[in-house]
């Protein structure tokens, strides 16, 4: 069973996935690069290579796990966390852990080995977007679980080892450390100001405009004021709202709009880069309704830095945000 | 003048080296590989090819920068941050800026080129250990700065540039966010109990033992109970300290030995990894005394998983603490 536990100083969650365990001698080898089109398991008409789907768009109504789908939603067959079992906390002296339950899914963007998300029809996207609400809105369901993490490694760079364009899940019973970072903060604002912050951001950064990378009537994209990495793009729905899963629909066109164009010109720009897309969204209680505002943050993985700002959390960025905008802005986004 | 820039959400710090800054044509060329023995700046006889030593070791009693140091330390010729000019604290609206003080120096930790830190003497190491205490005890000086980073990246995996054994020191305007983390941690534990959370964590591991690598009298090498990557280690002193550069003697001694026999343990058993170091220690103000514990923060680098964590803080590990510990302590150190 893997395992959940607390760092006592920081009180930072890690999972210890005993069972994906690795002997010492595995890390001897290099890592792979990632899988082909002759092995994917994620390709139309190899099915049985996954666990039974937990959802998959048809257009024409066929049987599950057969091979006429548009999109599939399956369990993780090497999950980080197992669906069964009870949380069962316990102490061990000062430290504190439970039972590592929660689910890990695969949600199969489209059926085309070949096709990346930035090359998917914004209306395929879309599709995507949907995939995660429903499944986000079946999850929440289950009361061990506090929080929905959804994310999309791109390129082995970025951590993926399937090359066939897929998103994931992770339903958790714990809220990891970047959200709870983010509701203190955006709860601190609200106790100040009244007022969201993510709603101060967008106001000031669209009147301003020089970190501005592209907006509709429904969402924006822009460079962060202060961001971590070179070209990380945050997209924010204008109107406020604490959770994806309950976004109105043009929010959804709005957004995948935005990613096609957004991640087209990082392409043309950045050559293809590898990139982690992250959703941003409440935990499911807390009274974070009025003060946390949902987002997608896109970091794409161009500099090797990694190491030392792991370990510290302390971030040295060559790129200003505003000529990382200004980039995208001029670019033609598709 | 690099530029210091403070998320309005989470309240991190983040250095905008616009000085370094990067055009995005510049993202697309592969980073090189560590640079070789035959450029490379940090070789006895080089010195021209840094900027004027700030401190050395000499045994003879050489001139300053002449070709016959034990160990040299030199500002960084790339600098994330600029020695002169002050803070210049400032809005943009809602945002808080300052300009990019600090100081960024690079600590050569012997004249020769092949040898790796686990393979230099134990005098050696402490030597290293004792140029961190005097580069800070003058930095210290400065009312400009409030924290002192001072890290290791070995090889090209874990972010080095140059091959030359070397740690690097930043001294900076802001508390990182991982050090407030752990201030706070510390102190929430301390308020509860009126202990240090790092001493209730070094009593019971030492009396386990299963997390234990190996100990002398005076520090301890553990694997931490919550690590984020597999083979994490922690080097503490068993003594409660806040402050690395206030350590007597004998820690000092005492962490070179421990070091040595670690980093030769993991260049065994997990084939010479590159790896980050990083020291912990309090910053320069606050009331840190009784509760923070200076220690050492040991991450090889052998996981590809990065992109993901980097954007969520969220780990997962899949090797359990208890088994690296164990792989390390059977190993043989030197």
């Amino acid at each position: 069973m893997p395992e959940l536990r607390k760092d006592p100083i920081t009180g930072r969650w890690v999972i210890i996935s005993t069972e994906r365990r690795k002997r010492p001698s595995d890390f001897r080898i290099p890592h792979a690069e990632s899988l082909g089109v002759a092995d994917c398991p994620f390709c139309a008409g190899r099915e049985a290579l996954t666990p039974p789907e937990v959802l998959a768009y048809r257009s024409n109504g066929g049987a599950p796990n057969s091979s006429d789908w548009l999109l599939r939603v399956v369990p993780n067959k090497f999950p980080a966390l197992k669906v069964e079992g009870g949380l069962e906390r316990e102490a061990e002296g000062m430290f504190d852990r439970m039972n590592g339950v929660g689910a890990h899914e695969v949600i199969i963007e489209t059926p085309d080995h070949a096709k990346t998300l930035a090359a998917m029809s914004e209306g395929e996207i879309e599709r995507v977007l949907w995939a995660y609400r429903e499944r986000i809105l079946d999850l929440k369901k289950d009361v061990r679980f506090r929080y929905i993490l959804i994310f999309k490694n791109h390129g082995s760079a970025a951590g993926a080892t399937l090359e066939h364009t897929h998103s994931q899940l992770i339903a958790l019973p714990i809220v990891p450390d970047f959200v709870r970072e983010e509701i203190d903060g955006a709860r601190r604002h609200f106790m100040a100001k009244e007022r969201c912050v993510f709603c101060d951001i967008i106001r000031q950064e669209t009147s301003a405009g020089r970190r501005v990378i592209l907006e509709n009537a429904e969402m924006v994209a822009l460079s962060p004021y202060a961001p971590r990495f070179p070209f990380e793009t945050w997209l924010l729905p204008k109107r406020h709202g604490a959770r994806f899963e309950e976004a109105p629909r043009q929010e959804y066109e709005a957004l995948a709009r935005l990613l096609k164009s957004v991640l087209t010109r990082m392409d043309k720009v950045l050559e293809r880069p590898a990139f982690n897309l992250i959703i941003h969204s409440s935990p499911f209680s807390g009274e974070t309704t009025e003060y946390y505002h949902w987002h997608v943050e896109l970091i794409p993985k161009l500099t090797r830095v990694a190491g030392f700002e792991w370990g510290t959390g302390f971030y040295i960025n060559p790129t200003a945000p505003e000529e990382a905008a200004r980039v995208l802005r001029e670019a033609s986004g598709g």
